[in-house]
């Protein structure tokens, strides 16, 4: 059994300074909007779900299972001022889900009464079982992995867009979360990035199980492969989910890759790679298009951006925010 | 700071059944006799490390720091039979080393005894320590890390082998632990397979850092790029490790890879995987020879393997356990 979160859920905003501190929040109302009841927000909180405010008590009334903390604090931490919250919640019968660093049960009075009361304190970073090796083996269902140039560059939007359009065209899709927002976002999953590292690939299989011959598991990945500090999570994650299917995907206005010196690689260098390891598992193994994410560019720059890509390639590119997936989609379904 | 072992040692050697329920024992006998001030053996052992029989006592009153766990109870475990005598070791001043799955903290006598005394109980599984994420950044000092085609080839023998050499031509060099029983034998090391994945590479950054321009680190490898368990590890450690120079270690009469069914990889294979993905944060990366265990083979048979891979890759081959390590050595220092 995975790391999972019970809905619905009431969405602490806290006192988010603005929309962007309250963005993993906005990320579970976008992509999970059945599963939240409604958003509990502190004095001076200035960013807005549009879900109807709630206290605790209402909350829980109308029969929030988890109170899902959506947002940070200054520094990206758990400020103790949110504390008395999540201890009122938990008292009135709610799991507490958090994203952050700080620990959940870190605070004595919150573990004291989650103890008390039989609730969980969900840590969405901390694995929450072991894993067996990964075994290697070819198993059932089809899989497609989000890959990156780079970090932080649309894998899980990309993932997300995904199972949407693929739900939408009649596949049975799930997206498989990798990460912590992923995670909320979807109720569960596990933070590969914190299983220690021998089970990386053996987590993934967990993650994205055996499964019917036309279901599609559709699994955030996670750094990059040509990442001097991350390509070893990369590269598990890419054993794991032994995908049948990847998009690549890219931010094109970058020159260095992400906190560290390294020169960003080419879309086609990801492509060769991701092929030459990934046919350890999955010897079919194939791309079915890049998505490019180009939020710092224009519109017409950002045409020219997909053409160019998409041209050198010969592979559907598209910019999943703007344009949507249905290129990605149609190569992945006509293969 | 590291996990680090307090020497010298009283080696415990339990009940072995035989030589090879010891050999962790052996291994450090054989490479660290200097750390080595007795052995500990209870009714019914059939190991012996040629070192005095000391009690307790006897190796308390000698100046033994640390009581060292080199052997395993029936199914790799820590047997109760064994606690009596690990407490005695603590109330005697010893620290407490063990390289078992078993946590020695999970024995609640043992635990409390060792608060009491102000003695640490040692896992050698377990990081001390967190670690930073890689920084991908070049620093000095020279660096060999051994890979393999495979897991159990001979990576931390030949490590260690490498690093007798060098330092019997006036190298100055230091071999790396990367796994328990290279923990035990050096002293100190990061079990790089326990470290949450994010860190692999980090932890190697930390573990083998900035030297001088001369000095040779000499890094115990783990698992296989080609490995569908543990690519992952390999590869963040050879991220982490930004290795000069590599030594391949190949088992030769190995069909499929261990306790996977994928098949074995060839050395040639091996060597360009290496250098491609290792070039990321060492550009100057190069194989430097071949160890094969050709444990399996009789000597024509192991000579003619030799030179069949020498001839094929024109680098140097040898069996470090048959034939030593001087060829690889002769090479790395030509280069």
């Amino acid at each position: 059994m995975l790391l999972r979160i019970e809905p619905p859920y009431l969405l602490f905003a806290g006192d988010a300074k603005d929309a962007l501190a309250a963005k993993t929040g906005q990320g579970i109302v976008d992509w999970r909007p059945d599963r939240c009841l409604g958003q509990l927000r502190l004095a001076g909180c200035r960013a807005d779900h549009g879900l109807p405010d709630l206290t605790v008590a209402e909350g829980a009334a109308r029969g929030a299972k988890t109170l899902v903390i959506g947002t940070v604090g200054p520094g990206g931490v758990l400020p103790e001022t949110w504390v008395p919250v999540l201890v009122d919640a938990v008292e009135c019968g709610m799991d507490v889900a958090s994203g952050l660093h700080t620990r959940l049960g870190s605070f004595p009075d919150l573990r004291a009464v989650a103890e008390r009361h039989g609730r969980r304190l969900v840590d969405v970073r901390v694995p929450a079982r072991d894993f067996p090796t990964g075994s290697g083996r070819r198993r059932p269902g089809k899989r497609l992995l989000t890959v990156g140039t780079d970090c932080a560059v649309g894998k899980k939007y990309t993932a997300l867009a995904l199972e949407r359009a693929l739900r939408e065209r009649g596949v049975d899709a799930d997206f498989r979360a990798t990460g912590q927002t992923g995670i909320l976002i979807a109720g569960e999953g596990v933070a590969v990035d914190a299983v220690p590292a021998d089970f990386i690939s053996g987590a993934v299989e967990v993650l994205a199980p055996a499964a019917a011959d036309d279901h599609w598991d559709v699994v955030e990945g996670q750094g990059s492969l040509f990442h001097p500090s991350f390509a070893g999570v990369s590269l598990g994650l890419l054993h794991g989910a032994q995908p049948d299917a990847f998009v690549v995907c890219h931010e094109p206005t970058r020159d260095t890759m992400r906190n560290v010196p390294a020169s960003m690689p080419s879309v086609r260098d990801v492509i060769e790679a991701t092929c030459r390891l990934g046919r350890l598992t999955n010897p079919d193994i194939r791309c079915v298009g890049v998505a490019v994410n180009t939020v710092a560019l224009g519109d017409d720059d950002a045409r020219r951006s997909l053409d160019a890509v998409a041209g050198e390639l010969a592979l559907p590119a598209t910019d999943p925010v703007r344009y949507g997936v249905e290129p990605l989609v149609d190569r992945l379904l006509d293969g």
